[in-house]
């Protein structure tokens, strides 16, 4: 691998350019959504592998039968005759399955498939990889927190299911919260994940939970939070009131300035990381 | 596999709950965000096997080196060299890759792995497992798109680069708009497809097109979009001018009208539809 080639951010622009045009530091490898689409409107995709029918019928099963974390999978003779695949098509499914952590081989005698919860942050990685060969900045990641954020918080406080907001929220409001360790970290997660499943979308809350897991792995865990604890609380805290309030453009103020301020703690901390290209490791 | 026993939509929620609640078709199998990420923060991660570091560092070397979809990347004696791992882990990593796509193993004398354009597509083919999993509606869908595609028409009108707008929405301008084939596909994905890279953020874009695309996937192409291509066509049209024009409002505003009209024709062809689980196939 020779020398690191690429422009540094911001050199291809041509003077007299808007401030507000971003730097391109790299290649963007993403084909154009053009590109991307055509085919399926014209042409046959390219057909489905045998292990992948079989993998995505599985799913469908777990869901279908509304199978939980730790429910095991029929045995592989049930499955066998009950996909009508072969061996091989029917192990590399479910493979392709373990792969992506949807099940768990659990291996010796008595053993076989199990169910496990998914976890988004796999979902997260694998943006991250995509944003990486896009030639994303941190700056970008800020931004589209500070877009996100808030559309979660302005829809929880318009959510119609008051008693679950209030119980939703309640932990919140509490003067006493956690500073240190753990408990800590639990408590203001589970601050935003509230916010997010009160938004009553699931579509828009994965495309939370994937922001919001790159902030909190690319950020957070790699910021001294230690001094800003007692304000994050007491942000929540706010924000936990106008939601429950029912004021949806205060909500997604505060929540819009509760990330600012982070963004603006994380300037201060690290400020040349904010045009460098969002890491994929 | 026996009978389904998934409830049916609403089933589970209790009288006098409001209108705006949604309902609980399936169980959720996503871990909670707290569960996600709270070993992040106390416990180390599982370590990444030696396949995952090497793919993660080819993947940075593409970047790096500015590398191209075509572009060859170094052959296997001076990647073994390079990496300094075993042949087995390196081919595992190189395997890595070929699965998610981003490279292609051309095959026989002379061949090797080449780089690939990423396509989100696939992307957004893991997302809409999750989305399977997590209980997600076509109704939840649709509602993203009302609140993501707005997003980008905002954005785009605000963008500083007022050359690079007028360049990229100007062949939406035209009277004369293809109706039929191919052509139609790429006019009408193109459109969208500029209005989120003038949104000026990538990892806004990419969830634009995450959302684009399973809306691609499994609504438009599902539809007889026929008749209304010529109003289409229009609309797109409008929005051009209004981003042209530096009206962030107004091209938001007529951006959300576009969707909400193709929701309520495509309300008309599959009523039954908003309430079934997004499919995963």
């Amino acid at each position: 691998m020779t020398s690191q080639e690429n422009a540094s951010p911001g050199a291809e622009a041509s003077p007299g350019e808007d401030a507000e045009q971003l730097p391109a530091p790299g290649r963007n490898l993403w084909v154009s959504l053009a590109q991307s689409n055509a085919d399926l409107t014209d042409q046959p995709r390219r057909p489905a592998k045998t292990a992948e029918t079989v993998a995505a019928a599985i799913v469908r099963d777990i869901v279908s039968r509304n199978l939980g974390p730790g429910d095991t999978l029929p045995s592989e003779a049930a499955m066998l005759a009950h996909y009508r695949v072969s061996r091989a098509s029917l192990r590399e499914a479910l493979r392709l399955l373990e792969v992506q952590e949807l099940i768990r081989l659990k291996p010796g005698p008595g053993g076989g498939p199990i169910v496990t919860a998914v976890d988004p942050r796999n979902l997260a990685k694998m943006t991250t990889l995509y944003l990486h060969l896009g030639g994303a900045t941190y700056q970008e990641l800020f931004e589209a927190v500070l877009v996100m954020a808030p559309i979660s918080a302005e829809r929880a406080a318009r959510n119609g299911d008051r008693s679950l907001v209030s119980a939703a929220m309640k932990p919140f409001l509490l003067e006493e919260q956690p500073l240190q360790g753990p408990a800590y970290w639990t408590v203001t997660n589970e601050f935003h994940g509230s916010v997010e499943a009160l938004a009553g979308n699931r579509v828009i809350e994965l495309l939370g939970r994937i922001v919001g897991n790159i902030w909190h792995e690319h950020i957070v865990t790699r910021m001294d939070t230690g001094a800003v604890r007692e304000q994050i609380h007491a942000e929540h805290r706010d924000i936990a009131m106008a939601i429950m309030a029912k004021q949806p453009s205060k909500a997604a103020r505060l929540m819009r300035d509760h990330f600012a301020g982070l963004v603006e703690e994380y300037r201060r901390h690290w400020p040349g990381r904010f045009d460098e290209l969002i890491e994929w490791d």
